[in-house]
């Protein structure tokens, strides 16, 4: 195998390119890094364009176990030097494998039937909250996440972490408030809100099986539009000074009370 | 008043220095950004040693008679060039606003009693996970965090961001395993451990009015030590594929259990 060595080079280049918005947005592809992450688009069967790795850096036998089970699922490797890995790495000591995913989004319309709990959310900008929200509702075995409005992308390699693997279970959806409303008038879904001001507590409220759980962006909250769609507004009642939680925090929150009001596990 | 313009005025460099771990060590004071941060340190009565302000950016009248409220109460007010005020920032788009704070630890062995929760991390890494745990820990009206072992600094710029103004209220002590096992022998404190592994449901126990919520590390887990020192451990259990939380999320999770255990809203 043919080792590139240049940080120049047009793959390297484009790979690198994949760390900023445009990148993504013009390839639909992204960059996933580090054993952890490689390993888990494998199993879970995620479109894979190329594995890169370097062998300098490489040093872990269940890391280059990746590459092997990669190349026999017809993933393209890529062998490049440390210098050339460390072009790409956004990682402080990097593990010396990375992959360049496809993205995959699911079209709302293609979803006939709501299936077990969703979560939409509203212009959602920080990517970190994003992937933390992805990890916390694979936690609950959620099936996917719309995202409505200008929000931040999940495959943004900071949400791709965050998500630590959940990214690649996870359903994503892209719609928007209108979309959704005409969607739901077909297949009947509940619909229900949180909001940070007066309403019922999230603790007292019943979930379906199969809803959508819907949340506003970190600094203004679920919009008049989408409270409007929603069967039923809660709230998390706080006793401290703050009037709201870190947006993954309190999705968490009420995500795992959905959870645990039907698994009662001890 | 005199308009500091040079980016290498002694005092704007100082300031600088705050942006990291060792210029916060050597000073023990801190760096806090944005007029929602520097009036909450201000309404809170947080030791503040200076306001830097430009009036070129400043251009909210609640900005503006934060600086008043600030001279009001002693603290001394720098005037800057646009410029100058760039140069010390941390955000896109600066506000204008900027203070520099003197750090406040609590002693632990000034802590004679125990009163109502606390949450104790062992080597949290991550400081925007550090600012959502007292964000959510301020929303339940807990009252001190316990910084076990090696663990990421609360006045790091984006722990006091996150918290969005919390700092400035919750008690926070540095600590280790062996120190707070001599504490709680005269106090006889609850201590609660949250772990990964088996254990019972974090909804099953009946937490106590005072009490102590043990959570390791984002890598790690609680360690050895830290649960020989747990009256009980509780686990979040979970349905999907995952074996973890973020720790912000999970902190969350449990610590809104204790308080809504307690509170009975609707």
């Amino acid at each position: 195998m043919k080792t590139i060595s240049s940080k120049n080079n047009t793959y390297i280049k484009f790979i690198r390119s994949l760390h900023n918005k445009k990148g993504r947005d013009q390839s639909r592809k992204f960059y996933i890094e580090g054993i952890h992450q490689v390993g888990e688009a494998l199993s879970n069967n995620f479109p894979l364009e190329s594995i890169i790795y370097s062998p300098g850096l490489l040093k872990s036998s269940f890391g280059k176990s990746i590459t092997e089970n990669g190349h026999k699922k017809g993933v393209e490797i890529i062998q490049v030097t440390p210098e050339v890995f460390k072009s790409i790495s956004l990682k402080e000591g990097p593990q010396g494998i990375s992959a360049v995913g496809i993205q995959k989004w699911v079209d709302l319309s293609s979803l006939a039937k709501l299936d077990g709990v969703w979560i939409a959310i509203e212009n959602i900008q920080d990517p970190g909250n994003l992937g933390s929200i992805l990890r916390s509702l694979d936690g609950i075995n959620g099936k996917g996440i719309i995202l409505l409005g200008d929000s931040t992308d999940p495959y943004h390699p900071t949400a791709v972490r965050a998500s630590t693997g959940t990214i690649f279970r996870i359903l994503v959806v892209r719609s928007d408030v209108k979309d959704i409303d005409i969607w739901r008038s077909t297949n009947g879904a509940i619909f229900i809100g949180t909001i940070c001001e007066t309403a019922k507590s999230y603790r007292h409220v019943e979930y379906p099986e199969n809803m959508v759980l819907f949340m506003g962006s970190e600094q203004k909250g679920l919009s008049k539009e989408a409270r409007n769609l929603c069967d039923e507004l809660v709230t998390i009642h706080m006793s401290g000074s703050i009037d709201s939680l870190n947006l993954a925090c309190a999705a968490s929150i009420v995500l795992f009370e959905i959870h645990d009001q039907k698994v009662k596990n001890d």
